[in-house]
């Protein structure tokens, strides 16, 4: 039921088909996403990943691809050869006039999913027909700008001088300590997939002195959120020979230059999702114990200690409409690696960065002396045993660092305001989704 | 024994330290790596990551540094605040005068490696000491020229029109069949480590068209070879609407990029190396039928069907100095995913690329009929059960599509000269070593 695409070749995404190419011969290739006859003449749209273009269909010119048509499923891959004639009767002053078409691969009905979303479909059935999902405008475009957020940060931080890394997802120890581990089966000995980049990127400041490393982590979280996953994009920087504060200017230097690198290179997508990016504003950084004031005085009561919820996040967005550094965390928030403050130990020089009501990213000044090190460990209950290998290194003239991580898919939600972070991953992995 | 880093901030690396400069302030900030005292002189070398540079010590200038310089030991991570001065006596002409120093870190001693490599250590000896082995100028080289090989992949894909996509690491049933697969206890569900995204970027060229990854793929390989990882780096492409002569354009085109933007980028650190890099020649296309008969005539004489092994790869080196496609390969050499012959069964649109005498990529047409690729499966002893999901989708539109998948581990290795694949990696993993 498929034509061979023998010597065919696309020539044009649909997009390119212009007003300017009239009379030009194309082939276009993609999917058939409507079909209207009318007679002796019918209207085809090929739709690609770029848009889509109207094919018109003479059955006196090609009545053998005329008869051909009623066969062709809605969604079936198609080529089309064809010649550029203006008009003025498509909204976007032009169509192909066809001379020859290929059915590639005839597609069953009736479709799991509509590609033409004119009913919106439940996030699990897009999911699961992801695929054709993916086919819609809409979802493809958040996937352009994630493509154009990976790559803006990647030239943002190359020429910063920040040297890209990739250290292994396989690992003996746990970094960030607690259960949310995926153990494998690694040669009969135990290990587990990587939570976070953490211990190697910091051991990199300690030759390469400024990283960063996008990859995946995985945690094993149970819990059925709209913002948590198993697997999980982040994108981490380590700097050596440098504190906390130098790694605020990079945060604030890539979300500015992510954000405007969108807005100038995805107009097209934005407007599909009728998003329009408000450019961050100016940072500005509070300590933990400031904004646990100023939440207070607006109506929120929190313990001194305690994790600034959702609510709170939302007061600070309302304070200041700008990315917030909450630093001078409590110690007690904050994982074994981080940095206690050096005027009061239940301070600490971790922080977490706020953007637009949410908690985008989180670092801090890491600890590069080996004994503080192993102090750190033990004071929230780890065996240091675990962690020689690394500890190791620290013996070595381990530079000071700091550094931070952000969460790409949890980025692009924000950005694009999306509602559920499954929206802004491919094939998304949680506890109950393995497939497809 | 540290002091702290306080507001002292990096003004420089060491090669950025130039006779022009002189009479400057500057702050300079990595590691001891050697001393020599005269007196009342002492002589610094202050590497970083870029280089070296002397610091030079009068002791009547600095008289407390001066007497903290017995303490520290090589590899201590120092800081170092002094004024440029142009000199005759240095073979850059130029050194630091010492204005005053921090003692950041002491390195302990003695080293477990020798960072100023006088006598080679053995491998395994510098993987265990990896940090210290990546200060080395040679080691951090590779990765220099590593990264910058990943960015012009990057950038060449991107510039023709291929969407960067992530896809999962975590997956339900095993790609490329075979027992070399890494179990993991998935929420009390089975699942595996990805062999290769090849499932998910063919499914991908149904809506995205042309897509890149790179990422990590995972084979739980327990042969000992210079030229396997059980954690490797793949850039995979994969191209709809397309056959597998397309991707060869792409294959040569990016190779090409990448061994120009090296040289040009990268001409330091090739001098470390002492490589000359020789760019790509023009690719050349034989069938695997021509090719056995060519080896052959070389002495090499070889079954029909049979896997070219090393030997007849150098003989094909021998043969054309330039990339080889060895296209129409036997398809009981290639998975179930690929094409068929159309003109003999026996044979595949399948193809292997050898490049500098080692298989570099491996590719080809990909089944994108439905029923076809069950065959497929059934042909190969799989069980089409585990892969529904995928089939799913076939039936929906997927249009014909092609591609391959280079090791980048591999591709630095060959590029550089490398004689194991561990050279090229930060961290390997394989059978024996999951640390550092």
């Amino acid at each position: 039921m498929t034509d061979s695409i023998a010597n065919w070749t696309k020539s044009h995404f649909t997009n390119e088909i212009v007003p300017t190419l009239n009379g030009k011969k194309v082939t276009l290739m993609g999917w058939l996403r409507d079909v209207r006859l009318h007679g002796n003449l019918a209207f085809l749209v090929l739709a690609d990943r770029e848009g889509d273009a109207q094919v018109t269909v003479l059955k006196k010119n090609s009545p053998k691809a005329f008869s051909k048509l009623a066969e062709i499923t809605r969604e079936s891959a198609i080529a089309v050869k064809g010649t550029v004639k203006k008009t003025d009767k498509t909204q976007r002053g032009v169509e192909v006039i066809l001379d020859d078409i290929l059915l590639l691969n005839k597609s069953k009905t009736p479709l799991p999913l509509e590609v033409n979303e004119k009913v919106p479909a439940e996030l699990d059935t897009r999911l699961d027909a992801r695929v054709l999902d993916l086919r819609k405008p809409r979802i493809s475009a958040i996937f352009k700008i994630r493509a154009q957020v990976l790559q803006s940060a990647r030239e943002y931080l190359t020429e910063n001088s920040f040297r890209e890394i990739e250290t292994p997802k396989m690992i003996a120890s746990a970094t960030e300590g607690g259960a949310e581990l995926f153990p494998i089966n690694y040669f009969k000995k135990e290990a587990f997939l990587r939570q976070s980049p953490q211990i190697y990127k910091e051991l990199m400041t300690s030759c390469f002195e400024k990283v960063f490393e996008i990859g995946q982590v995985f945690r094993a979280e149970p819990s059925d959120t709209t913002q948590h996953l198993a697997e999980v994009t982040q994108l981490d920087i380590e700097m050596g020979f440098a504190d906390e504060t130098a790694t605020w200017t990079v945060a604030e230097g890539i979300l500015k230059r992510i954000y405007s690198d969108v807005a100038k290179n995805c107009a097209k997508e934005l407007k599909v999702l009728g998003v329009t990016l408000k450019q961050p504003k100016k940072m500005v950084v509070k300590t933990y114990t400031e904004l646990l004031k100023q939440i207070a005085s607006k109506g929120l009561k929190l313990k001194w200690g305690e994790d600034i919820p959702p609510e709170g996040e939302r007061i600070i967005k309302e304070l200041y409409d700008a990315p917030v550094i909450i630093s001078e965390m409590p110690m007690e928030q904050k994982p074994y690696y981080i940095h206690p403050h050096e005027k009061d130990k239940k301070l600490s020089y971790g922080f977490d960065l706020i953007f637009e009501g949410m908690e985008l990213a989180s670092g801090g000044r890491r600890i590069h002396d080996p004994d503080m090190y192993i102090a750190g460990l033990k004071s929230k209950g780890m065996n240091p045993k675990g962690f020689e290998s690394t500890i190791e290194f620290y013996k070595y003239g381990m530079p000071p660092h700091a550094g931070w991580a952000i969460g790409v898919d949890r980025l692009v939600m924000v950005m694009l305001g999306l509602n559920n972070v499954r929206e802004a991953v491919l094939f998304p992995r949680d506890a109950k989704r393995l497939t497809p």
